[in-house]
């Protein structure tokens, strides 16, 4: 089969296409060649069982998504986008990445004509406050972010796509990847990672909400194990609604903080400073806490049980030498 | 203040445009210009004390919306689309009249920058079955038409366009609109209509559903009132979600019947017949029912509260002298 990644780059892209590579099979079937697409420039690793092709591009461009959706790819993973900081900050680049990118992808595919699966990434970013204490999976879509709204607008035109049979697609509403890997991006979740990897490195971090916000999580490892599953699941079973909101460990902050110490101890944990954010909390304070999840349990997407395994799968996934 | 209609010339824009010439006010403020804008050539009414300017062209097209709003409109009802028999029959056409178009017009209004109410009329189509028994605010929305895709994601950019201060939106989910006057669109819900205009006209209908169906309607006139309403409503009570669902009289189709049968008596009820049609049920079947609208309810908008009341605003508005 043929699988094409657009956002290949990316943290999640990344570690997808090294388990494809890793896998060498979806569900059974033979990966033969891989598309591997961002819109920056990025080295791949070569694999000797597949043709790997990186392709480098802005999705919106006219002709962009047609050239890649020409070799007619079995399997999309469309991870492709700016993240929530940026989203907000340029509304035009928003927009164009987040929404037109999707458009021009999906009709692309739809004018291409083979229906592939389609994994596209959302975003619990499309629910808005005030919430419920456990957000049911038909609870209504009412983004306070532009980031949200465009993942909102894709989400709307894949369930219409894939009951049009233009494709067969899943949308997936991640919950926040932690522990992110690296560098922090331009996310205001980016502390709930920076909490935790920074004092296991030995460095400081900051805490700039208070210690009871709850908030989901899911590893990295997760986020890949979503999209296999997703990759393969029986689209009959999905149904008509086709953008799923994804199982997560609903932790508070200070429950994070007790994970961490009984894995690395009170030192490591002495490293977090808590220090204030206005700007970061006036955003938190919007975001959701917890999800039901039924649907997609049901459907068999399986995320962490405890925050403590979450850091151990950032341990055994980033800190040891087969860390990849 | 300064108007602008767009799909002025349908049938509840004519409706509006011709309330606003006789009201002459809104919220309390004259109103000193009004645009009528639509896609067909159309004649309005003159008014001696408003300035009325008939605009015909495509909302999508390069610089069409934002001719339109240069002159700064304080108001603007966006009423502009295509029905739904049309966006699913016509994949093209849906996506252009009814998301590029409500696009191009937010982006105008963004570029203008004035900030003015801008009232949308969305649908209930936005909905997707199965349903509980009473639709509550916070239902999710999975359509599963092509229309109510393409109303979902104008709703979810008028929510972010509002929440960044380009525009002051309000999107009202309209019930069924019952009865419609004139000759029947391509709407699939026609013949909620057709069963009391025809009869109550001395000419025979098809009922092509069972009548155990259950709908939500508001006249014509009440489609009118609420527009009326959103005009001047506080945005502030909205709050950040824009768009409402509207009350209704929520009846069976037999409901419906016996209505007529109380107003118009047995002679008019026998001209129904029922001839059952498969194309008409797969689509009713997926339509919602009843709801709460208890947020639009709060917020003053009112409907009938009977659907006898719905057929005297009929024989008022339509069948009598002054009918206009």
């Amino acid at each position: 089969m043929r699988i094409l990644i657009t956002g290949a780059a990316g943290m999640v892209g990344r570690k997808l296409a090294h388990r494809l590579m890793a896998d060498r099979k979806v569900g059974g079937r033979e990966i033969s060649a891989l598309d591997l697409h961002d819109v920056v420039p990025f080295d791949a690793r070569s694999c000797p069982s597949m043709h790997i092709t990186v392709h480098v591009g802005d999705l919106a461009e006219e002709g962009a998504a047609a050239a890649l959706v020409a070799p007619k790819p079995d399997l999309i993973f469309h991870l492709a986008g700016i993240v929530s900081g940026e989203a907000e900050s340029d509304l035009a680049l928003g927009y164009r990445v987040n929404l037109d990118g999707s458009r021009a992808l999906f009709d692309a595919i739809r004018e291409a004509g083979n229906c592939p699966r389609v994994v596209f990434t959302s975003s619990i970013a499309v629910f808005g406050g005030p919430y419920p204490d456990i957000i049911p999976d038909d609870f209504h879509t009412v983004p306070l972010t532009s980031y949200g709204t465009q993942k909102l607008m894709s989400e709307a035109l894949l369930t219409d796509y894939t009951r049009r049979g233009f494709m067969d697609g899943i949308g997936l509403r991640l919950p926040t990847i932690c522990v992110r890997p690296g560098k922090p991006n331009k996310a205001a979740s980016g502390f709930f990672s920076n909490i935790i990897r920074e004092p296991l490195a030995g460095h400081p971090a900051v805490l700039p909400v208070p210690r009871d916000v709850v908030h989901t999580h899911a590893s990295p490892r997760s986020a890949v194990g979503f999209l296999m599953h997703a990759a393969s699941i029986d689209g009959a079973k999905v149904g008509p609604r086709r953008n799923l909101t994804l199982p997560g460990v609903g932790v508070t902050v200070g429950e994070q903080i007790e994970a961490l110490e009984r894995i690395a101890g009170s030192d490591t944990v002495a490293l977090i400073r808590e220090q204030h954010d206005d700007a970061i909390w006036a955003l938190v304070k919007n975001w959701p806490t917890r999800f039901e999840a039924r649907r997609a349990r049901e459907l068999g997407f399986q995320a962490e049980t405890s925050f403590d395994e979450i850091i151990r799968a950032h341990i055994e996934d980033e800190l040891t030498d087969a860390a990849g």
